[in-house]
């Protein structure tokens, strides 16, 4: 048993998308993403739970400022796609289908890159209350 | 005291909007409408609760048979909006702007129309968690 | 404006039931209750919402002591229902069909029997997350 | 059927408090109020929802704009209440008992003078997720 | 680190169960399952939150269509136990106490054999809100 | 693949706390803990989940008798944390910070001590919805 904790800290933002591959058919886009597949988009409110894990600060008790951890969520992830069209408006997705996996995998690298390296990360992404993601699993 | 009871149910769809006025120039839109007005639009999980009040058969102990309405709230709303761009996709919110409080009085009207004279109808929609609507008031 | 408040109390319990009408041939029955016709019962958690509505009292603050009101909803619904068959285990419901809409009208009927006259009382019985009642409307 | 809409906004705040009345002696207290009663305080995450009932713009499709809303709670409410003790740091409950019952009317008088007059205001309060209550009722 | 996800479906079934140890005398299986050994059966709504694991498929960004995913669990395991009396209905059940634990374990056993070898299964069951449990561990 | 389970309780309880690190100045703690630093304490609502993980009884069907577990919560955590303002009431945090990270820590050694060495035990602490901690990570 080793001494660390896991801190969560859950955010939301808004957005709107489209499952599309652009190497295929209309048809086949149709069939493999059925109503996702909307050229003119729909949207969803995203939920985030992001997990750090690490040893406690014996001087705050703390393994990451809740404050902290929040204004980098802000900064590298709710100010990119918060009220956005992934599609459209981000650099991220240009290229890639923003498939809740896809999203998942864009957010753990953003906020991997600005964390302090002894600390490990986890990232779980709510779509609807029924369907979510999880990485690295 | 009446014998009426209230049965409500809850129904969800995915849906891209964008909040504009076109009389407004872009500034004022923007001004009003802050990250809501983005052009390439944005989205939501809205979460809908159809409360129907009347008084229950003695036969069945229904109100209303809840198969029947979760159909008619199916047919009625879902198969519109589910999905949808509401403002480029829907006849309802081309020439209105898709609020929350515009987007629960047209579900009211289009169930009303459908709905047995002798029930009552109250809808309320959640646009997120924490921002939600209710008509009539 | 009056002074009133309204205060609510959440509650639970489990329970097997079967909706049913004896007039009725079993293809009626069938056809009308499908699943929830099942011979051999189904369950819900059934949760309780108890909305008591009053003047607080100047010296305590209370509308009524939420602890006055539990013991209340244990002694009379929680104590008949949970973990009981409702069709085979209770008197309420020998000759009563258990919908939602039945339960809910013979839980305000025990509360209301039991509740200071100059408190109004009126009940919320979710037999699913999206499937709920209210009585009175 | 007039056409207004309710708008509601839900809000948090975490505070101490301690429920006693200084006319009773420490016995009658203990009687009345219980571990609520405890000298040394226990505290609560209270959600707020807070309901404005009006007609909604037709330029806007607002009844009333939530960014403004949320700063009126925030203002008013959040910024007098959040991680505070009730009844040592708050001028409103230094001598009113901080019952969830006189905590919503408080702030019902307290976001009342600041809203519309053209505007219905209902404030719902909840203590824990099994105890809320509502002002008016 | 691998560039595995966690795809998670949540679904819901609402059924009869009675535990009981036929081997035991009746003071014994009242002594060990009380309230829930009742002859006459009680009753659940059971939420299943189904997690797949594995690489997403590069052309769909997908580890598994979700649609395929719900369809595999209605086929397999809602069908089966939805508005059902378990220990009646069931044939996994007629000789297997229907506690949380031997249902979930039921449930991954379904699933998992229907499920590409490639992928990595568990299975979450609540009971109630405060209930629940996970296989495997 | 082992034949383990895990089974989940959750709990709740109320609480007064204040962050603050003795050896610190006032300047150094309220720039540090910031609102969490008020000397007259604020509040949560802190909602406990406990995993407990084994290998089902073949003969009950239970990992554990949630009946049992939840009284072990009761005695040794709850009878000590509600209702309770954690820096004064309590032994465990007299000398140690009240964050969520040390509070779940010392509900795991609370709980480890009574529960059979054959079983895993996990806690997860609830501060607010959106801030939550986990031991062991």
């Amino acid at each position: 048993m080793n001494n660390k904790v896991a801190v969560y800290r859950k955010e939301h933002f808004n957005a709107a998308h489209r499952l599309h591959n652009p190497e295929w058919t209309d048809e086949v886009n149709q069939r493999i993403f059925g109503k996702c597949n909307n050229p003119n988009y729909h949207g969803h409110n995203y939920d985030l739970i992001v997990k750090v894990t690490g040893v406690p600060d014996t001087r705050t008790g703390y393994v990451i400022d809740m404050k902290i951890l929040s204004d980098l969520i802000e900064e590298n992830v709710l100010s990119r796609f918060d009220h956005k069209n992934l599609n459209l408006d981000t650099e991220e997705f240009k290229n890639l289908n923003p498939t809740a996996e896809n999203i998942v995998m864009v957010i753990y690298q953003l906020l991997r890159a600005k964390l302090d390296e002894h600390l490990d990360l986890q990232v779980r992404l709510y779509e609807t209350e029924r369907n979510f993601v999880e990485y690295p699993a």
